[in-house]
């Protein structure tokens, strides 16, 4: 093995790094080398690399042999260069110590400034800058960050001794602050620090530096980056670099200034340099937001030559990187240094314009415009958003159940829903969970807030399909539907109270938010045209309706993988024939009831049919348990009774007759075709009626009708053989041509297992990686909220594997029936229709395991489509994932 | 191809068959040609294949070609050897055609006597048999088994002419009417036969073969063939034979006579020639049990020459086949006829006797005798069984779901069981379902009866652990517990009545029948002794208790390979702190509660350990959600709170909050123990505590702490981690060494597919059937109830899945849990504890996947250590396989 090298120099114009080594120098460390590279000024400096923080961790939080020997030859490198020294008390050098993941992690981990400060080299500061005010500033603020930070003090407690001196000393700003009284304040904040730390404060520049690295590495593992890694999908080991370099001050006078800058603007892709800076200031002044900034602009007229630099620079950069890049600079009397280069965050919106734009720029080409947008960036762009500038009451955090913003007045009914929104008013349904008799109002609600349930509880899988934002699962809320309020900790909701939630982050606000709509421009269009180019895998929608056909054509789904012919069962015109149906005594009752099912089933698929215009439509059979069509309470229950003119006591009978234990391992799916096959009879006639009607208009149909929860081929056969009769009757009498497929859903494991056997009979399989995932795991996604949370945030499971596919596990059940079912039937057409179907990173397990289409909620049929094309360049090579 | 042949001659020495070909001839062909090849009397005849009867089937119930040429070939064999001819007026010959598959299905399959008689014929048959009353009652016979079986006329028809006919002449038996009635009655049969079928009765002796043969390959197809061969475990596709045999009459006067006898008793197994037989009948009317058959033995007066011949015959017999025989034989004039040998059915009693005693008698091996007695027999061997005399009113059927017979008055509560019971009375549970908290009730019956549930549902688990006889999920039974009242269609069982249930067939039968104690006396453990000595798989118990522990050893149990310690939570004395557990409002107030369980728990621990002296024993962590130690009812509820001293309203608060809408999928197992680290904390604490305590007093201690429902290798580790942590505390402090293990239970589909992983860190595995069938279907033991009976009836499933393991399905998951966690760890101890532990053909699929062992409960010890010896023979190539 070759002897590790552990640090990276860089320094005017000569750098052992480059900007393709983000691995091993982290982000910043890279641009640092990379923009040494190009010449362009960069205050001298080197990086302890990634590596070194992963040995430093794995070798029980002591630095690896030779690492330190290597930091004091490059210390000694700087020294040279910048003929300074660190810890003298002539010339000193100063330097900042910065951490510096491979990703970005923006304010998860910790800068120190100024190090290299003691009562020594105090003296050499001044006389070099020859203002005392100014050293005697920063090394108080090196003693705040470096007990803060490095130590562990609660800053507060200096900003307290700050505050007082401040008002002792009559002064409104820190800026005014006078020499005497930051020299008193240094005194005061080192014996601020002995009491709270319990040791003077070092006076070893090596000890500071030393200890700063530690804090870096530290911070890898802190709080704030573990979770930040966690929601944004980084892996632990990659550990952070350590970037000590020289200090440039931004605050040595009015020739000097510090400030961040985007080459395009990050929430809106204008072509346009954006930035803010201030004057006589250091780089967390910015952050800090005391003082207001001003535009980079404004730099013109007092650092004429500084500011051209820049404009030079990050012209070059942005050409050199082909991407729009975020920016740090420090003018030190005049003279400008970046700090930092990486490419920079934007919205959804901005992310667009900016690939487009740089396309006809001649940039970069369609390809790579299509790999800059991020697929779970166009959830945010295609629903209504808070207005980032709003100042937000935020009560509690629920699930993000279906995203987009919505506002309203509080309802905790959906009769009230409904009749609140008849007379005009925007309503917010609040409910414990919802049932499928809310429909009514979840449609005439903006959005819908639950206290109960997952990511794939009735209200989420709902809501996703109406795209109406919803926020589940808010464990917070307590609900008390009597006296129609809702406590949220200390708040309580009043009936008609304003509310808001953000469905893609699971924020519960309180009070009326401005919200805005983005605009579905032509460039959306245009750029989902180009993504269209490069996606070889099919995306339909999950549709239940003529209108969710339609949205579901206008995100440009190529058909439908799921309709969901049980929520047609809700519409109030069949309930009651549904009811009648189940409350039958015998098969001839039940026939009864459906066949006034018939014709009403029979207009629902002509009206997606017509929409679809030959585009395929699949149908899945009924697959909920019978008890969900009946109302629950014994109050509805009576109800219900005298509405039908049966006796309470038999409807609560049978209600009771059919309550199960665990309903999701019921009597439901084809079980339900099995042993009551009437329903299904009455299901196939109708969409095949409806095809044959609409061929006679000359309207192609393909129908692909969907058996569900099939776990054994005898099962399928079975119902095949019923749809076979039923289809060639239905046929033959209309003497039209009509094809037609009929295949099953795999979403029980054993389907998954038997695939070779069921494909020897089915035309298709659609994975409902929903039920899949709940029986793999042996996990009810409605129960799931009271540890799959905990779960997550313990890493005992990497993700929410109703949000993600569990690759490992149910991936794994997936990939099997891929292959059993093609060793079978080698073009078997296989598609997926769970809610995966719309997540980025679960398109691409399904592109790579060889589906042939993904179904989603329309809503996120373009989010779909671009997760399709990044996943086939992606195994093209053009690039290596789309997961961090 | 070579051309096929489709029929087999025997007759006087001469045959083409013989004993071996069952497949082809059925088990009475190839006994007929046996028996002729050994050169024992039979009539001869010929059979026509099981192969032909399939061919019959595949080629649309048409004959396949050549086979009706053979047929008469063989029918001119017949008649040369008799001297007589098929239809001939002078010389007639009549043949009997009966079934004969390759398994005997009593009773199953239909029999023709007497073909060839026709209005010509009858003459020949008069002349010959000098005896016009003997051919005119062989015409009627005839004619009414041709009507019946062969064209599907009801024979209560017949019966009513033939009453009607006694009656008129005054006569009280069939055998009184004279000659001249009997002509009468052929007439009126034959006109009645035209009326009810169409056509005249058909006088071409051919035409008659051939209907008959028609009828018996269509009776294949039956229900009642078709029902038997799905009780049995026979295929569909095994066809039967046809059986054409030369008449020979039983009722040709003084010197005839018929009978059927076992070569020993079948019911004892007593070493003894065993048979009945009647004097000038047919065989039809022993078995019909019109007349009172009279003792073989009493044939010597009479017939002594037959009588003679018929001992020599089975003692031959016996020894040929070196088995106790079930024979069939007529007398004709004095001459005995060998109708039919086969196998004999015997009771579990009389199997071991019979192969004990052929071991001593030097006819068979050991090995052959631990082969002679089928692994399920043993279940009704171990318990109490009605009295096969006694007279039974059967109301209903129930799934049979723990085995045995009880009798008891019926009561509808389980405090009413318990009250009942401490008076002395002898009662029987009847509920919807039974929960925890029935437990006592459940002890204190006889047996117990619920109307829902499945075989694997709370009742049916935990009487089969208490070795209690127990009928589930009788769905004919409507319990009104207020009126404490049962109905089964039209009876109604009140508080009190008499109530008999049947758990090894699931009978339900009104009244107080008598039970037989079986003995297991030093028999049975002397053959059990040789069983083990040909088994090489572990078998353990399922035992919750020091008492179940007893009982297991008893029964031959190496060792608990489950032990529950949610039964445990149960217990009077620790249900309270348990439940205050529960109710905590945090992790201190767990704790609090925890610590009063904690020494209860250890003496659990304790007492099983002491009986178990240093065999391993398994304990599973808690693995039920919390909500089912919590009572389900207002009023409970309401009890509880001020039992505990808890506001109702927060109890119900509780109770709701922890309420799961699929509770088996929701959070339990390893879950609890993640999320609520102190329960199995304590629980390991308990179990550590014992086990040095126990050592400490010289008692060794193989503890295996197994932590259930576990997913992810991560949930493994931390809740190994936490194990290791408090034993190694706990053996540290106590200052002694004690081994133990800590494993995991595989009952996920997900825990079988990264099973490789989860092995990197388990010290064995036991596999969960119950929850693995439960979740790889979809399906919840709870719920099949309503579906799952008409899935096994209509064989969608070819058996219950909770019954005997999915070998298709669920296998294949264990196969692969198999396979992947010994690719990690070779010699990784693995065995099963879910209740398929119990049943052999699914004892045998374990043994083949490559377990070290199978758990089951206590009773069921002895049939899993015979399935366990039959499965290792059968490896070893000295059976077959265990099923048929």
């Amino acid at each position: 093995m070759s002897k590790k090298k552990y640090v990276y120099f860089f320094g005017v114009g000569k750098t052992e790094g480059d900007g393709s080594m983000k691995d091993l120098l982290g982000g910043k460390g890279a641009g640092l080398a990379e923009m040494t590279k190009l010449g362009i000024p960069v205050p001298p400096g080197f990086t302890i690399t990634t590596e070194t923080c992963n040995d430093y961790f794995n070798n029980g939080s002591k630095y690896p042999e030779g690492m330190w020997d290597e930091v004091l030859k490059n210390m000694k490198m700087v020294e040279d260069l910048m003929e300074l020294k660190f810890g003298d008390a002539d010339k000193p050098l100063l330097v900042s110590v910065r951490s510096g993941a491979k990703f970005s992690m923006p304010g998860m981990m910790d800068t120190v400034l100024n190090l290299g400060l003691t009562d020594t080299t105090i003296n050499g500061v001044i006389k070099r800058s020859n203002n005392e005010k100014f050293a005697y500033d920063a090394y108080r603020r090196f003693i705040t960050m470096f007990a803060s930070i490095v130590m562990g003090v609660d800053r507060m407690e200096f900003e307290h001794v700050l505050d007082k001196k401040k008002e002792k000393t009559n002064v409104k700003f820190d800026s005014d602050l006078s020499a005497d009284a930051l020299k008193e304040l240094v005194k005061e904040f080192k014996a601020l620090y002995k009491k709270k730390v319990g040791e003077d404060f070092p006076q070893d520049p090596m000890e500071q530096l030393k200890l700063a690295i530690n804090a870096v590495f530290g911070s890898w593992f802190g709080e704030r980056a573990k979770t930040y890694r966690k929601l944004n999908g980084i892996a632990d080991d990659l550990g952070t670099a350590v970037n000590v370099c020289t200090m440039v001050f931004g605050n040595m006078g009015d020739t000097s200034g510090t400030g961040v800058a985007f080459t395009r603007d990050p929430s809106t892709g204008e072509h346009k340099f954006y930035g803010e800076c201030l004057i006589n200031a250091q780089g967390e002044d910015v952050v800090a937001g005391i003082r207001t900034p001003m535009k980079v602009e404004e730099l013109k007229k007092p650092m004429p030559k500084a500011y051209d630099h820049l404009m030079e620079i990050y012209q070059s950069l942005e050409k050199h990187y082909k991407d729009m890049l975020d920016l740090e600079f420090t003018i030190e009397d005049g003279k400008l240094y970046m700090l930092q280069v990486r490419v920079g965050k934007r919205t959804a919106a901005a992310a667009l314009k900016i690939a487009m734009d740089m396309v006809d720029e001649g940039m970069i080409d369609k390809k790579t415009a299509v790999l800059r947008v991020e697929p779970q960036q166009l959830d945010q762009f295609l629903h209504p958003m808070i207005d980032p500038k709003a100042k937000l009451k935020k009560l509690a955090k629920g699930l993000p159940a279906s995203p987009g913003a919505a506002v309203g007045k509080a309802v905790f009914t959906a009769k009230e829903a409904e009749e609140q929104a008849e007379k005009g008013e925007k309503v917010l349904l609040i409910r414990l969970e919802t049932s499928p008799e809310d429909i009514g109002g979840m449609h005439a609600a903006k959005g819908i807030l639950t206290a109960r349930g997952g990511m794939t509880s009735h209200a989420a899988v709902v809501a996703r399909g109406m795209g109406k934002p919803c926020v589940a699962g808010c464990g917070d809320l307590v609900i008390d539907s009597k006296k129609k309020t809702c406590t949220v900790k200390d708040t309580v909701i009043k009936d008609g109270d304003w509310v808001t939630i953000n469905g893609s982050t699971g924020e519960i606000i309180l009070g009326e938010t401005k919200l805005i709509e983005p605009a579905v421009t032509g460039d959306f269009a245009k750029f989902m045209g180009w993504v269209d180019e490069f996606r070889d895998m099919g995306v339909r929608a999950n549709a239940d309706t003529p209108h969710d056909a339609e949205v579901a054509l206008k995100f440009g789904a190529e058909g439908i993988g799921l309709c969901r012919t049980e929520h047609m069962f809700f519409e109030e015109d069949r309930i009651k024939a549904v009811r009648e149906m189940i409350l039958a005594d015998d098969e001839a009752g039940r026939r009864k009831a459906l066949a006034k099912i018939l014709p009403i089933q029979k207009k629902d698929f002509k009206g997606i049919f017509k929409v679809m215009k030959g585009k395929p439509v699949t149908i899945r059979l009924l697959d909920p348990p019978l008890h969900e069509f009946l109302p629950h309470t014994d109050k509805e229950l009576s109800a219900l009774a005298k509405d039908m003119g049966v006796s309470a006591s038999k409807l609560k009978e049978r209600n009771e007759l059919l309550h199960e234990f665990n309903p999701m391992l019921g009597h439901r799916g084809c079980r339900l075709g099995v042993t009551y096959p009437e329903i299904y009879e009455i299901q196939v006639q109708a969409i095949m009626e409806a095809a044959v009607d609409l061929q006679k208009e000359g309207i192609a149909v393909i129908p692909e009708i969907m058996i569900p929860l099939v776990a054994t081929l005898t099962e399928f056969v079975k119902l095949k053989e019923m749809t076979l009769r039923i289809c060639e009757d239905v046929i033959a009498k209309a003497k039209v041509k009509v094809e037609y497929l009929v295949g099953t859903m795999i979403e029980l494991p054993r389907a998954a297992i038997v695939a070779d056997k069921i494909a020897q009979e089915a035309d298709f399989f659609s994975f409902g990686t929903n039920d899949l995932t709940q029986t793999t795991f042996g996990l009810s996604r409605d129960d799931a909220g009271r540890f799959l949370p905990f779960y997550v945030d313990n890493k005992i499971l990497p993700e929410d594997p109703f949000v993600s596919i569990d690759i490992e596990g149910v991936g794994a059940l997936i990939k099997m029936g891929i292959e059993k079912g093609r060793s079978t039937k080698p073009k078997l057409k296989i598609g997926i229709c769970g809610e995966h179907g719309g997540e980025a990173k679960s398109v691409e397990f399904c592109y790579n395991a060889g589906m042939d289409y993904v179904s989603c909620s329309p809503y996120r049929v373009p989010l779909a489509r671009l997760a399709a094309a990044h996943a086939t360049l992606a195994k093209k090579g053009s690039k290596s994932t789309t997961t961090k």
